[in-house]
């Protein structure tokens, strides 16, 4: 099987050769032509996509548009509201879950980290509805799945059994929410959520919307119980809008602490909350990676799971115009991610798998710039989607 | 003509009766079938797009990528960077706007306010290339014209005598630019420009990067020289960061100030400078619009000229999730920008222009969330674009 003419992210143009699912040369273009050819004509080719941040058990994705109906603008008013709006479902999770799990692999993503909501009203039927989209949807893309405490873990008596029984299940990280924003007890919150962690030997990717000195202060904490627990190169921190809400200098300390703890940091481009620095937070070596976050559920209306879309977001946010800039947007979405995720078969090189996506664009900043038509998401050698659209 | 099965803004299903390019009807569905019926599919309609603030002359659209060169990430280094990249340019200025002004109307915009550099480098070159373009698409799209002093009034001698000689000549507006942070005297800049804008009778519409209690002065200034000249209605101001740099109380009472003096305010929903506080400027009475701002041109990599996607990029950024806000950023890239605009003839209406946009949506709150497909662009009752492409 032979995709031709391809533009690689590096600016060369090859022909993509792969053979039983995986890349078996890069070769100088018109070198053969089999019928099996497929023309690429110039397109840029990508390693697939990675959302280090969804939700799939929150979507609506699919479902008749429901409107937001938080009473507030508090963290604590949109657990609240989504509570209703959960009441009121009538589809499960699994199959809201395979809508957006359908569209990110058309838009070129093929692996994922989603949290799924535990608390002690939910018990575990999120886990088990997402669990059934990780199985649906073994052979396409990879799904991992952290085990999130969305009403906190003090405040919701019964949820780290919860959250231990998650992991025991199949959850392949523990998360955490605002220790002390949430819970009110930073080292209660990790004291928890690490203990677990450890017993079962995963990571941890904790949210943590708590801004100012006080974010600072959890940022340190789960840095020091990182390196206590060995867990370097397995933890990350969702968000940590703290990290834009200080001064440089305190943000620059934060990093040298979070990079030599091996602590990741994961940002979405928020719309309203501040920007963690993140040029700054790779020159002191923090490895910091995308995600999606909410997409069209009871906490925003907006998103779409397309991870060119959010390096684009990330980007206008972060400020970048170069396109050393928007390369950075890139690696967030792609190998940043690949890494936080303990990827170990990814990237386009020769012996790699044969997956990847195709756009239409003449350099990896264009294509952070102008979120290109998707003519080809390519798996093991197989084609999935289309122009945006999944195939058989 | 009659476009069968249309979702009107407000909800109601009616078909839209077009007769001598004009609205003759919303009439009930199924009550006749010509053969000239265009099924619309249930399709939300809207009234054309509206973008309060564009820069025809500075895209470079339709060329191969250009990289941003600017050396940092001052204004005065991106003019810098532009001087650059214009004497650079092969392509002039109305082919790239012209390119701009099809992407724009395939998109559903049919009304703009396009900013124009002037400088006593330019002098009213671009000017005259993009009235070329307003003369070539005057049947499709009103195209207003800002003569914009991009390189300062004082500090760029001779500027004052262009932009008075560029509207004469057919600008529309007289711009500004950050009167104290380019020119670094705010009533020499602002004596100048409203002096220009009182002896041609015409309109303001100013560019304010400046943020902070500096931004607020030169706010309230252009207030009081508005109600000084009776020009109430006809000023704008672009940007206007500083209104999310201040107390919000600060900013209410700039708001009461502006409000009295029919001040409105731009904003495109930047990525890093701070985001004026919308709902509260409406709450005190000033209008608020949208705009696209840079489209791919030396300042920005960003923006495509698709104002349902800029309605989603102010919404992100206003923290707007429930329906009644995405409603407010629906507004500012249709009726109020309109209104800004001074539209006379504009909207929805029996007897109104038999304009739309036919978007894959079922309400307008979807529609500013998932910037949904183009399924037509309607004007005069004829089709101007289908699935986001022009036709014909």
């Amino acid at each position: 099987m032979r995709f031709a003419n391809a533009t690689l992210p590096d600016g060369s143009k090859r022909d993509v050769v792969a053979a039983d699912g995986r890349i078996a040369a890069f070769a100088a273009q018109g070198d053969s032509a089999p019928s099996d050819d497929v023309d690429l004509g110039g397109a840029l080719i990508l390693p697939p996509l990675v959302d280090g941040h969804i939700h799939l058990d929150k979507t609506l994705l699919g479902l008749p548009w429901v409107p937001n109906q938080a009473a507030g603008n508090r963290v604590a008013d949109r657990i609240e509201a989504e509570r209703k709006v959960r009441a009121a479902r009538t589809v499960p999770e699994s199959e809201t879950g395979a809508n957006l799990v359908r569209q990110v692999i058309a838009n070129g993503t093929l692996h994922m980290r989603s949290h799924v909501d535990i608390d002690n009203q939910l018990g575990l039927r999120n886990l088990h509805e997402i669990l059934k989209v990780r199985e649906r949807f073994r052979a396409l893309a990879t799904i991992q799945v952290v085990a999130f405490p969305q009403s906190g873990v003090l405040r919701s008596p019964g949820t780290a059994d919860l959250l231990d029984a998650a992991v025991a299940e199949g959850a392949d990280l523990v998360g955490g929410l605002d220790p002390v924003g949430i819970d009110g007890d930073l080292d209660g919150h990790l004291e928890v959520i690490f203990g677990i962690a450890e017993k079962r030997g995963v990571g941890l990717d904790i949210h943590l919307h708590d801004g100012g000195e006080a974010g600072i202060a959890e940022l340190l904490a789960i840095a020091a119980r990182t390196k206590a627990a060995g867990l370097a190169g397995k933890v990350a921190v969702s968000h940590a809008f703290a990290l834009g809400s200080v001064a440089l200098s305190t943000a620059a300390e934060t990093a040298d602490v979070l990079a030599d703890a091996g602590v990741a940091i994961m940002s979405h481009g928020p719309g309203a909350a501040t920007m963690p620095p993140l040029l700054l937070l790779r020159q002191h070596g923090v490895e910091v990676f995308g995600g999606s976050d909410n997409i069209r559920d009871a906490w925003s209306p907006f998103g779409n799971g397309d991870m060119l879309d959010r390096a684009m977001m990330i980007g206008y946010r972060a400020n970048f115009r170069h396109d050393q800039e928007l390369s950075v947007a890139y690696e967030m979405v792609t190998s940043a991610a690949a890494r936080v995720l303990g990827l170990a078969d990814y990237g386009l090189r020769v012996g790699g798998p044969a997956d990847f996506v195709a756009v239409t664009a003449g350099s990896v900043a264009e294509a952070v710039a102008t979120r290109p038509r998707r003519q080809l998401v390519v798996k093991a050698g197989r084609v999935l989607a289309r122009d945006g659209v999944l195939v058989g």
